[in-house]
């Protein structure tokens, strides 16, 4: 498969993303096509170690900068980075395309060169969230700042096949991330969204509340974008915090140095297990391709990840069976954008 | 001062209540009056070393159970003790009122009996949340799960006094929960809040995203209640779920239980920071009256602690000016509920 790279998109772009691409490209079997200036691409190709064949640059011209407009942005920069890696899997040059560039304009990119899939009203960024137990996936984390019952119903079904289809998860546990386990508790929209998936051919096991997301007690977990993209910030921030303060006390004096010299091991399978550069980058579930996020501070280590992570789920049969339950509820969905 | 609590909401009521209301008393020079069955209040305030004076009991037949629906239990159950204990702050027989009963129905009997200030469209739960740094107001957290950009304002400002009143701080840095940093980030409901605080007299910094909220860098954070009430759950969950994640690093094996040893003290630091029962209980601002909502899962310890936040709120001005600069607003609140 073919892997294209938006090497110009990140905080750390284009170093970084290009040692990432690089390292995932050692370990997998597919091609990696780099996009973005083919000058500069080369230079920091000659540095590397890679393999032939492997490894190939798409040249691109212009770079979308952080902060950018969405919209305007992907309109008036058609030879930018991000524009053309989305342009390569319309038109089948590429298989899957990961990008840690702008979220906004890579999703506005996504939605409009890549496309949603017949059936589906709104694709939702999907992401696999660590927890004490087993990793959980969580979705819409960002795509969707607002949204109706009928979304998250939709949500639920695509979260659904990705958690059997990647987390090989037979009957996966839907529930709706909701301030109160009872059924009547929440806002207007979890209200709504409760009554609807109790009616989906849906493993729907009700409301589960914040403090118990942690402790994987769902396997899919649905959400608005906005809520979902304050659950996943929070818990990298908690996790953070609470590491930023132990370090205190590890570093106190020389015999808290030493009993965290012993302890270190497992702290630091603890700390992994919470880091999400861990997990990858996360897909936009819904359209018509592949389209992986990696995080905008995603470093090397993080980056290859999220190509091994798309790498992953071209092998699995996501898209097809989101298409095969999803597009028999194709007649409402021409109404938005 | 004189303040009600209310002895049979929680989920450990009446032991825990009655325990924390009488270590309460015994720190403080207020009156505590316990509402509930007068003969098995008296029973378990036998057991306790009471001075006199101290403690009262105020008979309330009726007890609301978790899960009764919140309008109509305050409505039939006019003799219980919630209801009992609310009105008391009504009618001036208590200067504060604490509960840890169902939220529901003490929210709505809050607004029932109790009553809004002159001004506020809705009063607000808030929360002081431990950070790395210094503790910071949120809020809503739980009493407003559909909210209006105006609300938001409101909450602004009831927050930003707080800070002021009890923490002391004197012109507190306010920002808008948000997921992204830039103005034109977020769900319909942040971005128009966005624009109105702006205008407002405040210490506005702009959002702040979940990642930074556990690091104190606001001193007033302002959300809706849905997402408020995910906020703190979240945190809790999160830090629960590390320190269990943790437990099962130090109790390894014999070396590691040694090193944990030499670092308890400092753990114990952390974890207590990260403890909400250490913080107490949480005010309804914007009421005629002053009234704490306490974790329904509160413990003696707990409940003790927010007898005395209410206590010391008590002792701020917080209500006198809430109503002073919001008072003339006053125009547009008569519309809702």
């Amino acid at each position: 498969m073919r892997i294209a790279v938006d090497a110009f998109g990140g905080d750390n772009a284009p170093e970084e993303i290009v040692k990432g691409a690089v390292s995932a490209a050692k370990t997998l079997s597919d091609e990696i096509i780099l996009v973005g200036d083919e000058a500069k691409l080369k230079i920091l190709l000659e540095k590397e170690d890679v393999r032939a064949g492997k490894i190939s640059i798409r040249h691109a011209s212009e770079v979308i900068q952080t902060g950018e407009p969405p919209v305007e942005s992907i309109r008036k920069k058609k030879d930018s980075s991000l524009v053309v890696s989305l342009n390569m899997v319309k038109n089948g040059e590429a298989d899957a395309v990961v990008s840690a560039g702008n979220t906004g304009s890579y999703l506005a990119g996504a939605f409009r060169y890549v496309g949603r899939m017949k059936g589906i009203m709104r694709p939702a960024l999907t992401a696999v969230m660590p927890t004490v137990t087993n990793p959980c996936v969580i979705l819409d984390v960002g795509a969707n700042a607002d949204c109706r019952p009928q979304h998250l119903v939709q949500f639920a079904h695509m979260g659904a096949i990705y958690a059997q289809q990647v987390l090989q998860i037979e009957k996966p546990r839907v529930a709706l991330l909701n301030i109160g386990a009872e059924e009547e508790k929440g806002n207007s929209l979890t209200k709504e969204t409760h009554a609807l998936l109790k009616e989906e051919e849906l493993n729907f096991i009700g409301n589960i509340e914040p403090r118990d997301v942690p402790y994987g007690m769902a396997d899919v977990i649905v959400c608005d974008g906005f809520t979902g993209n304050v659950v996943i910030k929070l818990i990298e921030g908690t996790a953070g915090a609470l590491f930023k303060m132990l370090k205190g006390v590890f570093y106190k004096n020389l015999s808290t140095k030493l009993a965290a010299a012993v302890l270190k091991p497992g702290l630091k399978t603890v700390k992994a297990k919470m880091d999400y550069s861990e997990y990858g980058g996360v897909p936009l579930l819904g359209l018509n391709g592949v389209v992986f996020k990696a995080h905008g501070s995603s470093d090397a280590k993080a980056f290859c990840n999220a190509v091994c992570a798309a790498s992953e789920y071209l092998k699995t049969g996501v898209n097809d069976k989101i298409r095969a339950t999803l597009a028999v509820a194709a007649t409402e969905c021409e109404e938005e954008e």
